[in-house]
């Protein structure tokens, strides 16, 4: 739009509203050697408790089917298995169930998972499921944190970059009346996450993760877990005029406390619905996707306002370039 | 630096510390028709009260010279003439005293005009000046807002697209004793603002800005304008392991009320210093730049942990490009 065709547009005028119902199911700790049929348990408990109270789209976390594995160099312990981690199919045969209440209640999900293709790779895996039980889209962690090989001065590993390829893109899809997009864990706190969905058309973004509250690398930031997992979320819904749903699988887990604290955010950048406490939980809002046109088409209308050629820094590089320093 | 070379390397060794005292120099209202020499009187005030103070480094707000005049439309206004607005040279006649009180008392700063070039180019610029009273560089603000015609509905107009043209990159600097990058009001909104003058190495940014706490296309984020300005740069500071200087020219200004809060952000994203009133007053703390060291070289170590290869969309496209429509 022109500045010419905005000034004669005038103020936004509110529509009717696009309405929908949405739940961040928090998951608490996951056993070591939990089974995937007590996990989808829970979950379908969490489904049909949602399902009950009109919730339209439930958002599971980041790993929700196992513990967050990463936290061990599974190759040295003698009762883990890799490969028992991660899914071959979804649906496989646990995992059906979720499925059938969807479809039976007309509740949709998001899940997160470890996945192992039938090539050998391995992703930090989220799949959205519309209310009839098909798989709108699929979403691998484009981001991962923690590091490659084993540091054993660390409290406990974070694995990630050794379990898991990267994911390469951040697609959009129409589903439940809006644009959605998804992200895992780390993706939340760069800014690029929210803004390349958002590029997409996001309208929803649903987020799972696993935060341990101790960050070994420098533990000054452990006392600011919970206020950093707010403040990108809160800031990626605002800059970018979409909804964000992060979920985490909180609580103590094999020993690791880990944050909690799922949130429904506003594209006011406001928190609108938090969990209670660290366990198994729903945090539920009625979100009006209509409400991201207040951000979209005012302050943020991104193809009368962004410079996308002062941003080729981005990327073109990867690192930081400081300026020379000076020769004396 | 590689996962194995970061393995070796291990946690965060804390230094010695860059430390800085800094001032946000909040400005109140200024009048239509104040005069250099008056707003000069009050810059020149809370220069020296800041160097008494032991003060290195203050930064004044966006336009600080003069009022806000983007609010009207001048042509029409006949007390008003738009030349008037601008300053042709830096340090011209009346500014001059600024240059020589930080050279005297070895006080830097950050001072943001509407600059007029000998070619007749506008621009919104912030200037850095050092200890000596040497200018170190400039920035002319890339995200203009608001409209470039005149616009009856509203309240009061907001032409800065009518009388600025936009600059075209994000420079930084090696001064003060580390790299510092400028934005000014609007761009803090971005996170693209942050993110590319962090790419040029940045670990402090100053940030000057008007913001009326009325904005007339969509008046429900009126009552959210101070949690936005904060967010957003606590959010840029956080991401991408800065220090933040926000500074308002605040108060009521020709009957529009804007927004004061000016504020010190630190790397870890909370607000370390914040005035206390909406006029002219200084908001201090005493940064350590090293701090900056425990973002930019753990959680957000650039060159280890973006994915610029997924970002092609920030900088290929300008506006949103949803999914397509399902054809029935």
């Amino acid at each position: 739009m022109t500045d010419a065709e905005q000034a004669a547009a005038g103020p936004l005028v509110e529509t009717g509203g696009r309405l929908l119902r949405v739940a961040a199911a928090q998951v608490g700790p996951v056993g070591r050697h939990e089974s995937r049929a007590s996990v989808v348990d829970r979950l379908v408990a969490l489904l049909e408790q949602a399902a009950t109270g009109g919730v339209e789209l439930v958002v599971f976390p980041e790993l929700t089917l196992t513990t967050f594995f990463p936290r061990w160099n599974v190759e040295d312990e003698d009762d883990l298995e890799l490969d028992d981690f991660y899914e071959t199919e979804m649906p496989g045969p646990e995992t059906q169930r979720l499925f059938d209440v969807a479809a039976e209640r007309g509740v949709g999900f998001c899940l997160g998972y470890a996945e192992l293709t039938p090539d050998g790779h391995r992703y930090n895996t989220q799949i959205l499921v519309e209310r009839d039980g098909s798989i709108v889209g699929k979403y691998r962690k484009v981001h991962l944190p923690g590091h490659a090989e084993h540091e054993p001065w660390r409290e406990f590993q974070h694995l990630e970059r050794r379990y898991f390829e990267a994911g390469d893109d951040f697609p959009t899809w129409r589903a439940f009346g809006g644009v959605v997009g998804m992200a895992i864990c780390n993706d939340r706190r760069w800014p690029e996450t929210y803004r390349c969905l958002a590029l997409g058309g996001a309208e929803l973004i649903l987020i799972g993760y696993n935060t341990p509250m101790h960050y070994a690398p420098d533990p000054s930031q452990d006392m600011l877990q919970s206020f950093h997992s707010h403040l990108v979320m809160q800031a990626g819904a605002y800059q970018n005029g979409c909804f964000v749903v992060g979920v985490a699988k909180g609580g103590n887990e094999e020993g690791v406390e880990s944050l909690a604290d799922s949130c429904i955010i506003a594209p006011t950048g406001r928190v609108i619905a938090l969990t209670a406490h660290n366990g198994d939980e729903l945090a539920v809002a009625d979100i009006d996707l209509d409400l991201t046109r207040n951000y979209k088409e005012t302050l943020f209308q991104f193809d009368r306002y962004r410079r996308p050629e002062t941003y080729t820094a981005i990327t073109t590089q990867r690192g930081p370039v400081p300026p020379p320093e000076e020769t004396p």
